[in-house]
C-alpha cells in the first residue's frame, strides 16, 4: 500500500505538472515538495527524475500549445497570403501604369485600350512657293487588342484624322502559337527601320525623307520569326484599305525584312537590316512618289512624281543603326525599280537615303528590340510631375531623296534637320523641329527652299 | 482511509487520463495498470469501467481540443472564403473569356467593350462582265455597350469600314426593366432570320441574296418581348443614319417580326419566323434593289432595280429553319409589293428565297436563340492552340431574287454557293466559299454567270 | 504518512478542476465532495478554500482558453480585413456607377471609357420654306481619357455623326501639376456659358440661338486656374482640325473666359460671367454665321450671312445665372465686331441674346459648378427602375439674333420655346422641345415663322 500511495503521489503531481498552463508557481512549489520528499528519503532519487523529467515533457507540450495559441495570428497571414494569391491567379491583373491592361489571372485573354495624340504647329519661312502656317492634328488613334488561349492575337487601330477606312490603321489576327507567328488583315508591311518604328518613337517629327518610298499598310498574310536580336518577316500583300476599288484586279506585292543585331547588350546596339518589296501591280495601275518636306502642316510637295503606269516595282532598304548610351546614329538607303506599263517607256530608277544622329542630354538611351528590329518607347529615367526631369535628346538629319529618272522630273530634294525631344514620362513627348530644305533641283518646287519650324505635343496612351 | 487511498488514486489516474494530450504511452500503461487492480481485486468491475469511461471522455475531449487547433487553417481558409465572396459582391466582376465585360458586384452596371475584325480575299472566274479581284476589309467594328441599374441599357458600334454617320451600326438606349423591353435610337429592324443572325455567325460570308429586300437599320422605337422559345419585336422607323438629308420629310416604317421554336432542346431546335414592314415614303422618295453575287469584294452588282420613284412598299419574309445535331438547314422567302409615286405606273412585285444546309465534321451543332429567334455565337468543342481542332463546318446554298416586273428590268438572279467554316476558338474563324451564278435573266447582268472564290479571316472580341 | 495522502488527494482533486475543460460536472461532484471532506473534518476549511480557489483559478484559465479558440474567427476576419485593405491600396479601383473609371491603387494612373447618344425625332409645322420632318443622330461620341503620374492628362473623343478629322471633339493632354493647368491639343475655346456646358446637360435640345456667335473647338494651347467659386481661363487657338487646309496661313485666336459665383451654396448659386475672343483671320480667311432655328433635324437655316472677308473679328458675351432651389434663370449677351478684308468696306457689328428660366417639378436643382463656371450633369433624386420617378423639369426660352447690318442682310430672328426634360437616371434623359420662330427680319427666311417639335432620347455613359 505504501508503494501505492507513493504511486498516486506521484500521478497527481504528474499530472499537475503536466497539463496545466496556469500553474506555473504552483508547478514550482511541486517540484520543490518532490524534491525535498527525495532528499528525507520518501522517493528514491531515480523516482524524483524521472518524474521531474515527465514534468519537464508535460511543460514543454503545454509550452507548445500556448505558442500555437499565439501563433494562430501568423497562420492566419500566412493562410490569407495564398489565399490572395491564389484569388490573385484567378482574378484578372490590371496593369495602369504606361499601358492599360487587363489580363486574365492565368494569363491567357488580355485586352488592352490605347491610342496616340499627336497635335502639331508649324511657320514656314517661304522661299518661292508659299506654304500655309497653322496647327494639325497629325494622328488621333484609337486602338483596342487582345488575345485569346494565348496563342490568338487581334488588334484594330483607328486613325480619326482619316475618312472612313482610309483611317482603319491596324486591323489583323494573329496566330502565334507557333515560332512563325502568322498575322492576317489590315497591317504594316516590313519594310525599313523608320518605318517599322512606330510614328510615336520616330526621332524627328516626321520620318526622313526617302519615306516616300515605303509601301504602306496593306491587307494580307504574313509570317513572322525572332530571336533575342534578329527577326525574319514576310509576307503576300493586296492593297491598302483605302485604294480605290475600281472594276480593275488589285494586284498583289512581296515584302519581307530581315534585322540582325550583332552587338545588343545594356551599353550598346548595332543594327543591321534589309527589305525588300516587289509588286505587281493589277491591270491597270498607277504609282506616285511624293512628299512633304518632312514637315506635315503645309500641303506643298517639294519632289512629286505625278502618277506613273506601272506593271510592277521593286523596293529595296539597306539599314543600319548604332546606339551607344545616350548616343544614337541611324541612317538607311532606298532603292527602287519601276518596270512601266509600256514597250517604249524606260524603267525607271529612284532612290534616297538619311542619317541622323542624336543624344540624350539626361542619363537616358533609345530603346531597340532585337526581336522587333526597331526602335520602342522611350522611359525617361525621371519623370516630369514627381520631381524629375524627364529625358532630353538633340538631334540632327541629313536627308535625301531623287525622283528624276528619264522622262520623269519629280525632284530632288535635300532636307538639312534639327530636332529636339522632351519625354516627360513614358507616355508624353514634347518636341521641337527646325527643317531647312536645302535645294531642290527639278519638278514643281525646283530651286525652293523654304526652312520649317514645327512643334508637337504628344500624348500616348 | 483505504477508501481514501484509491479513491485519491483513481482520480489521480482519471486526471492523467482525461487532461495530457502527450502522454498515450503513460495513459496505456495506466489503463492496464487499472486492469491489474481490477484483476487482483483492488478496484471493482465497476469503479474500473467507470474510470475508463471518465478517461475515455477526457481523451474524447483532448482529441477535440487537437481537432479544434488543426482546424484554424480550415476556419481561416472558410473565413476568408466568405470575406473573399463578400468582396467580390462588392466589387466588380471581370469576365476575359470570349468577350471583355466589366460587371458591378451587385449585377446593376456593367460596360462591355468588343468588335469585329473581317479581312477577305477574293479572285473571280469572270464571264461576261470585268469582277476585281483583291482584298477587302469588310468590317472592323469597335463597340461600348452596358447598363445602368440593370433596366438601362445602351449600346453604340461603329464600323470603321463606313465613312462618317453611315459608319454607325448600333447607337440605341433600351429600357429592360419590364416585359416589354423599349429601344430607342439606331438599330435593326426587326426583319429576316439570316438578317437577326449576326455577320459573326452567319454560315456564309455573305447573306444568300434576296436580303437586298431587307431594310437597314434606322433610327426609332420598338419594343420586343420574348419567352424561352419565342419572341416578338416591332416598331416604328424613320430613315437610317446615313440617308441623305434633303428637304423633304423622311416618312416611316412600321417593322415586326415574330419567332417560335415548337422543338428547342439541346438536339434539334425548329425556328419558324416571319417578318412585315411597311413604310411610308417621304414626300419624294426612290428606292433601290441592287446586290453584289454574295462576294463583297467585286464592286459588280448583277442584279439593279436602278432608283425607283415608290409612295409606299410592304415587304414580307417567311422564315424556317431545323437543326438536328451537327444538322441543319435553313430557307426563308422574301416578297415585296411597291406602290409607286404614280397613277399610270403599276406596282411593282419582286420576291426570293435562299436555302442552305450545313454540316459540322465535328462534334458542334449550330447555337440558336429562341428568345431572339437567331443564331448565336459558334462556341467549338475544342480550342485551337490548346491541343484542340476547333469546329469544322460544310455548307451549301442555293438562292435566287427576281426583280424583272413591268417596267422595271432588275434582273432575275440564281446562285450557288459551298462554304467551309472553321471556327478556332470562340472568337476566331476562318472562312472559304465558293459561289457560281447559275444565271442572270434581264438587266445590265444579263446572262452573266461568274465564279467568285472567297476567304474571311475573322476575329470577334 | 496520512498527511502525505490528504496531499496526494487534493493534488489529485486540484488537477482534474485546474485542468479538463470537459469535467463540469466531475468538477461540481469533486467540490462537494471536498466540501463533505471539509464538514467531516478530513480537511480544513483552510485547505477547501484553498483548493477551491486554486480550482477556480484553473476554471478561469480555461475559459480564457475557450474565449481565445472562440476569437479565432474575429482575429481571422480582422486579419483578413487588414489584408484586404492593403489589396485594395494595391489593386486599381473600378467605379462603374454614373461611369467607368479604372484608377490605379495609388491614384496616379485612370482610364475612363465614355460617351455619348443622342437620338432624335422632329416635326415640323412648316410656314413659308419648307422644313424636312423625320429623325436624326445627333450626337453618338465615344471618349477615352485618363491620366499618368497624376499630373499628365489626355483625352480623346469623337463624334462618330461626324465624317473624317471633323469628328475629333477633344483631343488634348494637359499638364495638371501647378496652379495653372496648361492644355494642348484640340479642346474648346472657353467661351460663354452654354457653350461651356455639355451638349448632354443644356436645358434644351439645342443651345440658343446666339451660339453662332461661339468659336468653336480649335489646336490650341490654354491655360485655366480656379477656385471653389471662380475659373479664369484663356488660351491661343489656331483653326478647328475640320478647318480646310488650302495654301493660306491659319491665323489665330485669343480667347479667355472668366466665371466668378459671389453666391454658392447647397440652395443657391448666382454665376457671373465674361468671354472675349478675338481671331486674327489668316492671309484669306472668310467667316459665316448662320443657324438652324433651335432644332436639328431640318436643314433649314433661317438666318446666314452667306461669307464674308474679315480681317479679324471680335466676339464678347456676358454670362449670368441664378439657381434658387428647383429654379434656374440664365441669360447671355453676345456682341461681335467685324473687321473686314477691305478699306471702302465697313465694320460689322452683330448681336444676339437669350433668356431661359427652368423649374424641376421634383425636388432636384440644376447642378453648378464653382470651378468650371458651367453646369453639370443632372443627378435625379430618385431614380427610374428603382422604384423612383427620376428628376422632371420645365423650361422656357426667348431668344433673338440680329446678322443684319450694312450690307449684309443675314436675318434676324427671335424664337420662343418650351422644354420638358425627364431625367431617368444620372445617364438617361429624355427631352421634348417646342420652338416657335417669332419673327425673321431680312435674309432668305424674312417673313418664315415655323415651328418644331422635337424630342430626344439621351444616353451618357
Amino acid at each position: 500500500m505504501k508503494k501505492l500511495r507513493f504511486v498516486t503521489l506521484l500521478l497527481s503531481i504528474i499530472a499537475i505538472l503536466s497539463t496545466s498552463v496556469a500553474h506555473a508557481g504552483t508547478n514550482q512549489a511541486l517540484v520543490e515538495l518532490l524534491k525535498a520528499l527525495e532528499e528525507n528519503g520518501t522517493i528514491s532519487k531515480d523516482v524524483y527524475e524521472l518524474v521531474v523529467e515527465v514534468a519537464n515533457q508535460g511543460e514543454t507540450n503545454q509550452a507548445k500549445a500556448i505558442v500555437a495559441k499565439e501563433d494562430v495570428k501568423k497562420m492566419i497571414q500566412e493562410e490569407v497570403k495564398v489565399v490572395a494569391k491564389k484569388q490573385a491567379k484567378d482574378q484578372p491583373k490590371i496593369t495602369m501604369k504606361d499601358k492599360f491592361v487587363v489580363e486574365s489571372g492565368d494569363g491567357d485573354f488580355s485586352l488592352r485600350v490605347g491610342g496616340r495624340i499627336q497635335a502639331d504647329a508649324a511657320a514656314y519661312s517661304e522661299d518661292i512657293r508659299r506654304q500655309n502656317d497653322g496647327t494639325e492634328m497629325r494622328r488621333a488613334r484609337l486602338f483596342v487588342q487582345g488575345k485569346f488561349w494565348d496563342a490568338w492575337k487581334y488588334k484594330l487601330q483607328y486613325d480619326f484624322v482619316n475618312t472612313g477606312s482610309a483611317g482603319i490603321a491596324d486591323a489583323y489576327l494573329q496566330y502565334a502559337g507557333m515560332p512563325w507567328k502568322v498575322t492576317v488583315g489590315h497591317f504594316k508591311q516590313p519594310f525599313s527601320l523608320q518605318n517599322m518604328t512606330s510614328s510615336k518613337y520616330i526621332t524627328f517629327t516626321e520620318r526622313g525623307l526617302p519615306h516616300l518610298f515605303t509601301p504602306g499598310r496593306a491587307i494580307g498574310v504574313g509570317a513572322g520569326r525572332s530571336g533575342n536580336n534578329w527577326s525574319l518577316n514576310a509576307g503576300i500583300f493586296g492593297e491598302g484599305i483605302d485604294a480605290a476599288s475600281g472594276d480593275e484586279d488589285e494586284g498583289f506585292a512581296l515584302t519581307g525584312r530581315a534585322s540582325y543585331a550583332p552587338i545588343l547588350n545594356k551599353q550598346q546596339h548595332l543594327h543591321l537590316g534589309s527589305s525588300l518589296s516587289y509588286r505587281n501591280s493589277g491591270s491597270n495601275d498607277t504609282l506616285t512618289f511624293r512628299d512633304r518636306p518632312e514637315s506635315h502642316v503645309t500641303n506643298v510637295r517639294e519632289v512629286n512624281t505625278g502618277s506613273i503606269n506601272a506593271d510592277s516595282n521593286l523596293r529595296a532598304v539597306a539599314e543600319l543603326a548604332y546606339t551607344y548610351g545616350p548616343f544614337s546614329l541611324q541612317g538607311e538607303y532606298y532603292y527602287v525599280d519601276i518596270d512601266r506599263d509600256s514597250a517604249t517607256l524606260s524603267d525607271l530608277d529612284f532612290s534616297g537615303y538619311y542619317a541622323e544622329g542624336s543624344w540624350f542630354l539626361t542619363d537616358d538611351m533609345r530603346n531597340y528590340s532585337g526581336r522587333k528590329g526597331s526602335y520602342g518607347k522611350i522611359k525617361p529615367g525621371s519623370v516630369v510631375g514627381k520631381g524629375g526631369l524627364g529625358a532630353w535628346q538633340l538631334a540632327m538629319r541629313f536627308s535625301s531623296v531623287d525622283l528624276n529618272d528619264a522622262d520623269i522630273a519629280g525632284g530632288e530634294e535635300q532636307n538639312f534637320s534639327l530636332g529636339m525631344n522632351w519625354f516627360a514620362t513614358n507616355n508624353i513627348r514634347m518636341s521641337a523641329n527646325y527643317v531647312k530644305v536645302l535645294d531642290v533641283k527639278g519638278g514643281a518646287g525646283d530651286g525652293d527652299e523654304p526652312e520649317a519650324f514645327q512643334v508637337r505635343a504628344q500624348a500616348e496612351f
